[in-house]
């Protein structure tokens, strides 16, 4: 049984720094005379009276770090309180002829810190630029949190074969935590940073500094939420598209192989194994889909291209921008699409899904396995680039797998209890668990919205975002007995 | 590279004994006055000279046994000839309304052969007795074909961790060959005696003769075909459904143990781990499933169990009678059914599918796994009832899990491609894979049938039912390069 109190003194920080982030849509909402703008101080107020008492309640020395159980629980236990508390300003907030209940706010909101981007909002063009500007902030503050999580604290928890990038990011130091603020440090840089050059470029191409902000906010985090109803749709400018797909691409890469390459190892990127493989998956899924969308006659080889390349990169990376309703262009598009909501992007990124190196760790024991049929008393060594994949490693990839696909089976069944259709169900149970954002189907596809599900249904999709973000086993760890014992 | 010689001798006296078998067809026509009496016997006549042609071609000695890579081959080889000869029928028989054309019948042959039990064919109930028989007998030697190569090959092989198995059948004899001959020709008694038991049972429940003979031949052998195009919903006679599920439930448990338990070990069925977990699913499956059903007011309890009791059993087993189109239950039993699909029953009976087994060892590991991530320098025993599992039959398991959703995924993307829609070509792959029958949707459906598929689909579902049949392993193993080297 872990002490809470550490924790918990975590976690009311955590709500203090929340509440003063409330204070820039509060800010944004005065200076364009909206009502809003009380909602949010107020939810601020809130907040850091909450965040403040805890605080003063559960004061405490960190120098000791954490323990591993204490790990486990702060992860889960701090997005839910986040999401808990930005949920509020959700309630309060004037949308046109909409008013959220609590399933709807903490699902938004939800949505928003696990940077899936699926959304129950309708009319987002006329909604006002402080709830706007909420959402994007949350999938941003979500992004930096998941790199950090990813970062510090899974490797050294040795969930889901992230002990495969234990040394990478940590140069083998036993003590984590110090080496990981440094890099934290550098890693943040580089994300406001590329944030900083990805919102001037929208602006420089077209954009309202407004829609620049939040679409640069939503872009490095792999969210997807936007500021209109049709996504990136409503601007009908290529110049967009491509550098909206270049940016999404940016945020699903490890982001310490940016750090390396700023601090003089000028290849990091590109000789990283994961990242070689990544951009192979993703060329390899492009340029025969574009050609293939473009016999079909309604569109030029470029405009194919443009058009696959954005909705894969961002089904892909797990953001979620719509630019067309891809599941127009007919059933193998829809069963791609389907199939590309598990892959997920490179791990130590905003990205969720997969990730493309368990895939390759599986082909790996698959080799292995046939090679062992043929040769029964050989040995052969399973490598994954330059390192051993030793058996805890390949166990931790297995079990993930394992428990993605029995989540998604019973997600789907269960959202078929709730009365939905098949394809519904399945894209819902994949598109929260792999944190990508629309489904498929006509209610919840790239031209839909959640907002008609059932609440218990929003619930449930709300909990599978959170364990889809935390890789599963930092949230089903804490349903085992033995994790509150002794 | 194997030598083909000594898997062709056996291939030659597989197709002498498919001669054979055709004059039984032949010889009912015959009494019948039937026309397709001259096809059996023209077929018979053309199989019988092919592989005897063959036999004197590759005569030769067989008592060193056959290599590693010689029962690979074998093994799909076999299964192939088999399918291509005993389709001929299916080209020159005369249905009512209907002509196949070979895709069609390699079709209805591999789905007999594999005991899966999806059909192309209409109007059941008018077609002559030679052909409804011919369907029958294929699915009966299927198998206890199935039933040989899960005791004989598979295990030897070390496939999909059916190693487990391999002492509880050899009893740790290194030669396989001559122990196994004994056991086979024990369980072949058991298989035929089950089958002569059911034929009575239905033909005292009121079947007339042939239909007994038929639905006993299809019910052992779990798999499915009928003589009414509404399957066994035309018998309107509860005694007739709970005799079949009982069947159907018999030939999915392990034919071994019928031998043990004749032998003297009364008890070897009920101490089975791999009996009991099945048997306990179903009650679990089956009894809320039922009330559920019940409760919504259509059906009395005991009406719903039956209902309920029959379809799930006829899934499970990978049998695939349909009894009602409970795709009209609503989503919710769709989505259960669709789960049930992958399920199948115990290894070493004639049932496809996942097997309960497997999930089981998959359940130990993960077990073991988040016991790790709290105790990471704990030491856990990794068993399955009184059997350690060694890493070697872990790694099969996983692989199994791999190869099957793999061969799933990409299934249903092509089968999408073919312009199918999503629950048609999710369902198609995994009832073809699994050996079931029929599928979900308006098409293939428990009310529908394969018939307007595409040709293209139908060679692809083939593939699939026989790849699937044969446990993955032992057809993809083919594809390897090194296979084919000295």
């Amino acid at each position: 049984m872990p002490t809470f109190r550490p924790i918990l003194y975590i976690v009311a920080n955590v709500l203090l720094a929340l509440a003063a982030t409330m204070l820039v849509p509060a800010a944004v909402d005065y200076a364009h005379g909206n009502p809003d703008a009380l909602v949010f101080l107020l939810s601020a107020a809130f907040t850091g009276t909450c965040g403040g008492l805890l605080a003063a309640a559960t004061r405490c020395q960190l120098n000791n770090g954490l323990t591993l159980r204490q790990a486990f629980l702060l992860t889960p236990l701090a997005w839910l309180a986040t999401a808990a508390f930005a949920a509020i300003p959700f309630l309060f907030c004037h949308f046109p002829d909409l008013s959220l209940n609590y399933a709807n706010a903490f699902f938004e909101t939800m949505s928003g810190l696990t940077t899936t981007g699926s959304t129950v909002l309708v009319r987002l063009d006329l909604t006002p630029e402080g709830i706007l500007l909420w959402r994007a902030l949350l999938q941003w503050l979500g992004g930096i949190g998941i790199i950090a999580v990813a970062i510090a604290v899974l490797p050294a928890l040795g969930v889901g074969g992230m002990q495969l990038f234990r040394t990478e990011s940590s140069d083998r130091s036993e003590k984590v935590l110090p080496r990981a603020q440094q890099i934290a440090k550098a890693i943040g840089g580089v994300y406001a940073g590329l944030t900083v050059l990805c919102g001037l470029s929208y602006w420089a191409a077209g954009m309202t500094p407004f829609e620049a902000v939040v679409h640069a906010l939503t872009s490095l985090s792999t969210g997807g939420f936007s500021t209109s109803d049709s996504s990136l749709g409503h601007f009908e400018n290529p110049v967009i598209h491509w550098l909206a797909s270049l940016f999404m691409l940016a945020g699903s890469l490890p982001f310490v192989l940016y750090v390396r390459t700023l601090t003089g190892q000028r290849d990091a990127l590109w000789k990283d194994r994961q990242v070689r493989s990544f951009i192979g998956f993703l060329v390899a899924v492009i340029l025969p889909f574009s050609v293939w969308l473009a016999s079909r006659g309604d569109h030029g080889f470029l405009d194919a291209l443009r058009l696959v390349a954005f909705n894969v990169v961002s089904v892909v990376t797990t953001t979620g921008y719509a630019l067309t309703d891809y599941s127009q262009w007919g059933n193998l598009a829809i069963g791609v699409f389907f199939g590309l909501t598990f892959i997920g992007g490179c791990t130590g990124s905003t990205s969720g899904g997969i990730k493309v190196f368990r895939f390759e760790v599986m082909v790996v024991l698959l080799r292995t396995h046939f090679l062992h049929l043929l040769y029964p008393r050989g040995v052969f060594s399973r490598q994954y680039g330059n390192r051993q994949l030793d058996d805890r490693v390949l166990g931790s990839v297995i079990v993930f797998f394992a428990l993605f696909f029995s989540a998604y089976s019973v997600l789907t069944i269960v959202l078929m209890a709730f009365g939905l259709d098949f394809i519904t169900s399945a894209s819902a149970a994949v598109t929260a668990l792999a944190n990508v954002g629309p489904g498929l189907g006509d209610v919840i596809g790239p031209a839909g919205n959640f907002a008609p599900l059932p609440d218990s249904a929003k619930w449930l999709l709300s909990i599978a975002m959170l364990a889809g973000r935390l890789e599963l086993f930092t949230v089903l760890v804490l349903f085992m007995p033995q994790f509150w014992r002794a």
